[in-house]
């Protein structure tokens, strides 16, 4: 009973804060139709300073600390990243209406992470003086990478095993079928929509057109055999890991506290609002994509951020009684695996599963996954962590 | 005598201060050649950091206060903005070589507010450490809306009635036959300066240009009949508006004083330095717009903010006296009163009163209407309020 | 020995500074592919705010300062930027292979000043504790545009020479011969390299084709006689150099401590942070540039800053012998020496020097000249400076 009346009163108070507040706020402008703007160019300087922070403090941390306790909890993120994409093959993908590809082209992106939630995670902690390890934000490339390459192996041994049935004159399923014809239908419908390069619509094209540009330097047929090592050098070098990756080497090889404290700290919360106040304004914009999928990604994208978030919180909880991960740290393994990607996600999913329909994934992350990671997910987890785990 | 040399002292102080400063020193390097440029990305940013920590702090004031202080300074800003048009259409409109709808055109902006100018106004009150209401930023939209809408409805039963008068076949008076003929001569020798998608020659053309896009919703012809709220929905769009609205909701809906007591509150001073820089420079790059067109919209850009000043100075006096308005907040009330809109204004114009020259208004606004409203405006009414009402 | 051994460990210690751990941390993600950007924009800012910075603490200490000390730095600063170039061209161009015009536009370049080695030198100070005069940024203009104009000039005068030489029909020396048949056959191998307005080849193409543009004022055809004004005055127009004098004009003019101390001054260590990063992306990808020229320019960008900032420092150490010019004002004219332009510069010498090749000197300058400066010119000439004269 106390523990229920202690949940409700955290999740509560957290509706309240500036994160969530400008998330919703953007939500309501765009809605409104309000023609405020956040330069392309102050988004992405906002996600390098942000995820420059969480690498900085990660780095100084781990300098200091035992890197030991590292290593159930990424064994987790990486267990968690993994699964997330099969739950996806084994519930999405069996629903009516839905192409295999397109369901583990999403499940790869609810599986992958977006910094942003990661952020307002930490944010949310810091407010809130629950104590957290400084390495956990080190642990999204560990959920990250698995995830997209679990997403693009699966999906490519499946589109070869479908040739293979083609050529060898087998019948094909009555879903597959199924979703092979409505493929051919919407190809047809949607050629307009999204033909040859302008197939990927968004307010930050010049930003994932370059992303694109670089991202096609791998081969896009895919082969039989899917080659490993460039999906997973595409996200260490998608500008978000990098960034993170940057700071983390700097935090553990310099001396880079005068320009943490003086700088990347105290401006964190701040950029974050704003950041929180794109990525509502960019739900709003997205919600048109959704809805010229199939009505099921709308379902899987409210349940599924709260679904991966209960099982990183349970895979957490076992750490924290073994190797004693703080209850912040579970928590923000929990956000992480609630979280979708949305920044370098999309272009290593568009290079490696290039038959999906980007519509069907990002619509469904952007427009439902995040917020409902943020608003929901974020309060839901850290209430959780303190009633069950006290802080 | 007492009260001139008071007067005096604090007008001379203001004129070191860093915003002016920062005004005259963008005048003078963009009159130098300097190739100095600020980004428009930064510049958009820092208008909506600015009027998001001036609507952020009236948010979280308000939440506060009793509201219904603010009823007769509402009340005052909203005759003060239809009055600033209407002086317009009676003296502008009536010199030589003026055309009646650039006229009011040009009142309208001198009507609308300058988000840049009230900041340079709080910044000052709080440099002097004089109290103000902290919703008196949130008087804005009060002045803004109801001017622009006056100035649209009213040169839109001018043209009407003048069509009509036209097919009527009755006889234009001398003066109106005499801004025709201007008119049609300006129309051919102007041919090449403003036509079609170019007639709007800006150095933030981009951003004016999106602006302009999604101002061509509502219909450029006006009929007998103006429609009354898409000129209020466009200007509460406007970016400005939107930002200082939604920091306005934001503040009392949410407890955002955290991110705005260590981002918003800190960096206002030091952007709003930056945007002074800006404004000097496009003054000066507009100074050319003003020599294409009579020299009256000069005279009337020098002697404008003053004058709206003084109106909305006396009737703040009012309120002070009624209901305890503070000096601080008459001086801002006289500010925005002085101050010309240059981010939001013009758009609204464009589509609202298709006939009038751009090049008039936009350049006496912004090449001589906000230097004066900042560099004269600011220091005169602060001095004054202190000089009169004690601070 | 106890000389060694100090100034060891303080160079030593430099190695682990925030400053030169983002320039490393920005050619290392660079050269692994990272996909991270900073946009143009944000660098643009950075360079506005780095620059008003230095230039408004050394107004607003020359406010409060005995200006006559000044007289002795800023005239070796002036021997400084000419001697450079002559060095220059009594080694470079004598070297095989190297034409005369290259050898001059490149020492012309690393005489000029750049604004970001600058700060970082500032930085370093700063974090030492090490006492300077506030005034000593301001000796930027006082090498970089005599080193600029020195260059042009003596290129005009070779160029005419060449050409009188060559109608008189007097033999060519050999030297010259080869330079001239070299330059044939590069100029037809180059002709899909840098052909007409794509000859610049660069990363920042926007930026500097605006400043191109502008640029073209002055007569690309140099005659016999060089007007210099048009060089000064091109350098002083320069967005670094604007930045710089208009925030030392405001420092010395106006009131800006507060704006000061709230915003430039606690910013300035953090975004120098970004800048790094920024110029090690950007030399990573000048590598190729340099590659495409004559090897001695990679040995010149080696040997040459280190040298020109020895020089400074011996003048340095008269002027601190003589006048009491501080340690660390001594450092950081060396610095100033041993730094090149990477932003006004270039410009300046495309259209001074219009046959020079820009791959040799902005390769040379961007890819192996700055790094070196930061890298090893800052630690060794501060570290120099306390171990020789205390501080």
């Amino acid at each position: 009973m106390e523990f229920l009346s202690d949940f409700l009163t955290k999740f509560g108070s957290q509706l309240q804060s500036p994160t969530l507040g400008f998330l919703i706020g953007g939500i309501i402008i765009a809605a409104l139709g309000s023609k405020l703007e956040i330069p392309d160019a102050i988004y992405k300087f906002i996600v390098f300073m942000l995820l420059t922070k969480v690498g900085l403090s990660g780095g100084i941390a781990i300098r200091n600390s035992n890197i030991t306790e590292m290593v159930l909890p990424a064994l987790f993120a990486v267990v968690t990243g993994m699964l997330i994409v099969f739950i996806g093959r084994y519930t999405l993908a069996k629903l009516p209406g839905i192409r295999t590809v397109d369901a583990l082209a999403t499940a790869g992106l609810f599986g992958a992470v977006s910094g942003s939630t990661l952020a307002a995670g930490i944010t949310v902690l810091e407010a809130e003086g629950i104590p957290y390890e400084p390495w956990a934000g080190a642990l999204y490339p560990f959920m990250d990478i698995p995830a997209l390459v679990t997403a693009i192996v699966v999906a490519s041994i499946y589109t070869s095993k479908q040739k293979q049935s083609a050529t060898a004159g087998e019948d094909l399923s009555k879903q597959e079928y199924l979703s092979k014809q409505e493929y051919l239908s919407k190809q047809s419908v949607a050629a307009g929509e999204y033909p040859g390069k302008q197939e990927y619509p968004t307010t930050r094209q010049e930003y994932r057109k370059q992303q694109r540009i670089t991202a096609s330097g791998y081969p896009r047929e895919q082969q039989n055999r899917v080659k490993i090592w460039p999906i997973v050098k595409e996200s260490l070098e998608g500008s978000a890991l990098s960034a993170l990756l940057l700071g983390l080497a700097l935090g553990l090889l310099t001396r880079p506290e005068s320009v943490y404290e003086s700088f990347y700290d105290p401006l964190f919360r701040g950029l974050l609002s704003i950041l929180m106040l794109v990525m509502g304004m960019e739900a709003w914009s997205r919600i048109g994509e959704l809805r010229k999928v199939a009505q099921w990604y709308a379902v899987y994208a409210l349940v599924a951020p709260l679904l991966h978030g209960f099982i990183a919180f349970g895979l957490g909880m076992v750490a924290h009684y073994a190797t004693g991960f703080t209850p912040g740290g579970v928590a923000l393994l929990a956000v992480i695996a609630a979280s979708s990607s949305d920044i370098s996600g999309p272009p290593t999913l568009r290079a490696g599963i290039p038959s999906a329909n980007p519509s069907a994934y990002i619509g469904a992350s952007t427009a439902v996954g995040t917020p409902i990671a943020i608003a929901v997910g974020i309060p839901l987890f850290v209430g959780l962590a303190q009633a069950l785990m006290g802080s």
